[in-house]
């Protein structure tokens, strides 16, 4: 930690507090605490209960060596070489982790063992250019929605992606917050077009101050599957610092960045011997906007639910301290540290692997869904012709353009997608331009006609036993008169769908192409 | 569950919910988990990560049996009969708990075989006289904060116990709202009072709606170690009913109800042959305000923290479903379930031990708190002279007066407390009144002498090597111009300190008074 002390401080935002957050006190019973090490005193000060009467003895734990071979159907090999064990006691038995205060009441800011693992693992993965602060969290839901409450009022708004993760908006919806979306090409959201509703916003919004807030899956986005560029992420950075904007980088996918999709005959689990050294993953990965950070204004939270598992519930925030410390007077009051086991097995998995073991382990995920992609890309190049969208009829396409054959050999665009080189998702937008049951309900349903055509078509699939996500879902919340694709501003004759590939088989994707397909046909005949 | 059925509806009781519960929206990507479960449905909607790519492969635990001895040391026999092994699986093994579910992302509401588990206890401990519903939450402080933001709005005032607790009060407090305590007796919360101030509010407080929350730690409470007595219970519940107020039952001790302290040579720890059956316990123990409720308006937190472990992070709200709807939408976005292992571990042991065994657990804490109790009050009348306080030269006091002879063989009142019988705190009121240095200290802090000694007491106590928690910590807040002893309507002359039992050693104890009592003789010589 020792360079850390050499790196500048973060400039003050406090100013970005909200009401509330300024308002809240530190706990006077904490102040205690110091007292409780001083020796010889007896404190009949605590109110914890006797940690003798945890009836919790010891854990014993098997996990996956890092470098466990995953076979292509997605099973682990669990032969006996893969598997280690971690011992968890209520005495710190050499090699042991002590349970004991695992049990206990923790402090709000989380186990210190686990923080200094928090540090290291930031020191090597982004390299902060501050001195930054790590406080745990119970998960990316609960710490974005913490965020939300220390920087925003009621009736806020809040910039986000074209569009957004529902869950992340069903916090602040109550709260009066509305989006202000950002439009997005094949690299990302634009920094220019944040910038202009920046320039404009005193004239656009004469009512409302400017927001102070972006919220960003700034890699594999969901739904959108998109990542920022390097490039393009300096530049939003820029237009942050000049607009004295925060960001709320939630980036859970982080590790689960690969290639652009290669065609080939069946795509394969890369093999083992394809791994990185550790130095050479990290430098593959886009730099975050954490490593960009210069000031302190950027949040980033951080989740071990898509790289070890989500029930941990166990995450943590890399911020600017004047914002952690905000931060963990919440945590204090509304939801103390994470639970202890999770936090137990965290520190005893990561001192096992060690850092380079977990990154070892991040490029087996990475693998993973890295072929997961293929299948399911591979899947729609079987059914579909994929044409490049600037070689495509459909001018406003990005990325690839699925079409079919007309009859007369023509290509008939039906969606287009950007191949996602990251997470879990891709994200298609279907054309209805020449579709004659989008004309008749054009007809009857004048309001929303694209959104009526769609719950249709979804509706279709699922009868064909394959489910999508509506797109609509991720509309991001702009207040009661802008839910209509009109009023929204979307493309007319369009709509999306989002595609998941984290889960299903390679026989399932394949299957679930074909009958996505099959309707297709039908509607598109 | 079937006789749930034939339980009358709770009233209807949604006037309560706050602007922004009313606000919240089911997420929209859980309408379609109900598809997912079609025959041959091939899903590309869910967001889940690959399970099979959880590095987790089994968990074996090993816990105390529910009746394992207890030493009156305080330290668990751990002898191989009293230990009992759980194994939690990645595969469904015989006599296993499959971990799978606990690993992936969970409903908001929680694992469903926990939520029976709950409801199983519920019926056993509290049958209530309604259809109520359970939800998980993770911990009685994240509960807490829910109810505030399910029921309150800005600026509101809430009903609090005479002294309260700072962590729940630390919640509200930056939302503007304030406190309005309620005296007490040795029977707790004067029901006359509540009503009292209730009759009066529209002429008392002609700019804020009346309070509609009343917040109890009903039995055992932090700080001031009151139960609530049966009687008083009723009557404070029909206030309730009258004045339409909702009742949050804090109730983390209500295992831990004993007898009064009974004078003996040396306290030790009760038998295990004086273990009661788990019938005879449950009638031994106050009834619940949840177990008096028929109408639904009663909000009762279950925490596990006090009674296995807290570092489990894990409880249940048992409501009206009107509000454990709106408690699931708040969860959905704010904190989802509580974490795996903790939820897996509580099912895995209630198994194990079955309802029977966890009661009978129960009664070992129980033992071991009323010891601990012993061992402190027995400290105290060893080095002091008890008066029962209608016996006593102060007219106000209640319990019991600690005294010190004077010179002339006269009784000095040095300070009162009720002999808690239940949790883990024991509440003191000391006098002032004819202490020299509290003479000089009010002649010059005129502002607030009371607490200005209080301060000075705390920290000749501190160099004495003896922690005691200031009572001012447990004030509630009334707002900035409440603050003082004199505004706050305390007895002039007096503050309270509180002393906890539950972690020290018996010799830590005997010492701790020792101390205490030889800054008592300084002072009050």
């Amino acid at each position: 930690m020792g360079s850390v002390r050499e790196l500048p401080e973060a400039i003050d935002l406090s100013h970005h507090l909200n009401t509330k957050s300024k308002s809240r006190h530190p706990s006077p019973l904490k102040e205690i605490i110091k007292y409780m090490g001083v020796d010889g005193m007896i404190s009949l000060a605590g109110g914890l209960p006797h940690p003798s009467l945890f009836p919790l003895q010891s854990v014993n734990v098997a996990c996956l060596a890092p470098s466990a071979a995953i076979s292509s159907d997605g099973s682990a090999n669990k032969s006996s070489e893969d598997i280690i064990k971690l011992s968890l006691g209520r005495n710190d038995s050499p090699g042991d982790l002590d349970l004991t205060p695992f049990l206990q009441y923790g402090s709000g800011a989380g186990n210190a063992q686990l923080l200094t693992l928090a540090r290291e693992l930031t020191d090597r993965v982004h390299s902060p250019l501050y001195q930054y602060d790590c406080l745990l969290h119970p998960g990316n839901t609960n710490a974005w929605a913490k965020v939300v409450d220390l920087l925003c009022e009621k009736d806020d708004y809040i910039f986000v992606e074209e569009f957004t993760y529902p869950s992340a908006q069903a916090f602040w919806i109550p709260l009066g917050i509305r989006a202000v979306p950002i439009g997005a090409d094949a690299e990302g959201m634009s920094a220019e077009l944040l910038e202009k509703v920046l320039e404009g916003w005193e004239t656009s919004h004469t009512n409302s101050r400017r927001p102070r807030v972006l919220y960003l899956v700034s890699v594999g986005s969901n739904p959108t599957g998109l990542s920022i560029s390097a490039q393009r992420r300096k530049e939003i950075y820029d237009v942050c610092v000049k607009y004295d904007i925060i960001i709320a980088e939630d980036d859970p996918y982080y590790f689960l960045q690969y290639p652009h999709y290669q065609p080939s005959e069946d795509a394969v689990v890369p093999q083992e011997s394809e791994a990185f050294s550790a130095s050479e993953f990290l430098s593959s990965l886009t730099p975050s906007f954490l490593s960009l950070d210069y000031q302190g204004r950027v949040i980033r939270l951080e989740s071990f639910s898509k790289t070890l598992f989500p029930g941990l519930r166990l995450g943590y925030f890399i911020a600017n301290p004047v914002f952690t410390e905000r931060l963990l007077r919440a945590t204090e009051v509304e939801t103390q540290d994470p639970a202890g086991l999770s936090q137990a097995l965290v520190i005893a998995l990561l001192r096992r692997w060690g850092i380079d073991g977990y990154l070892r382990w991040m490029q087996s995920l990475r693998f993973q869904y890295q072929t997961r992609r293929d299948w399911l890309v591979g899947s729609i190049a079987k059914n579909f012709t994929l044409v490049e969208a600037g070689k495509s009829p459909i001018p406003t396409a990005q990325g690839l353009v699925a079409c079919l054959k007309g009859e007369s050999g023509e290509l008939k665009p039906i969606f287009s997608f950007v191949d996602p080189t990251a997470g879990m998702f891709l994200w298609t937008k279907f054309y209805f331009s020449g579709v004659k049951r989008f004309g008749e309900v054009a007809a009857t349903e004048t309001s929303d006609p694209e959104q009526a055509f769609a719950d249709e078509l979804w509706a279709a699939w699922a009868k064909q036993s394959v489910l999508l996500t509506p797109g609509s879902y991720y509309h991001p919340w702009q207040g009661p008169d802008m839910v209509t694709s009109k009023a929204r501003g979307a493309e007319p004759q369009t709509a999306h769908f989002r595609l998941s590939f984290a889960t299903p088989t390679k026989v399932q994707l394949e299957q679930g192409v074909d009958r996505l397909l099959a309707v297709v046909q039908k509607y598109w005949a």
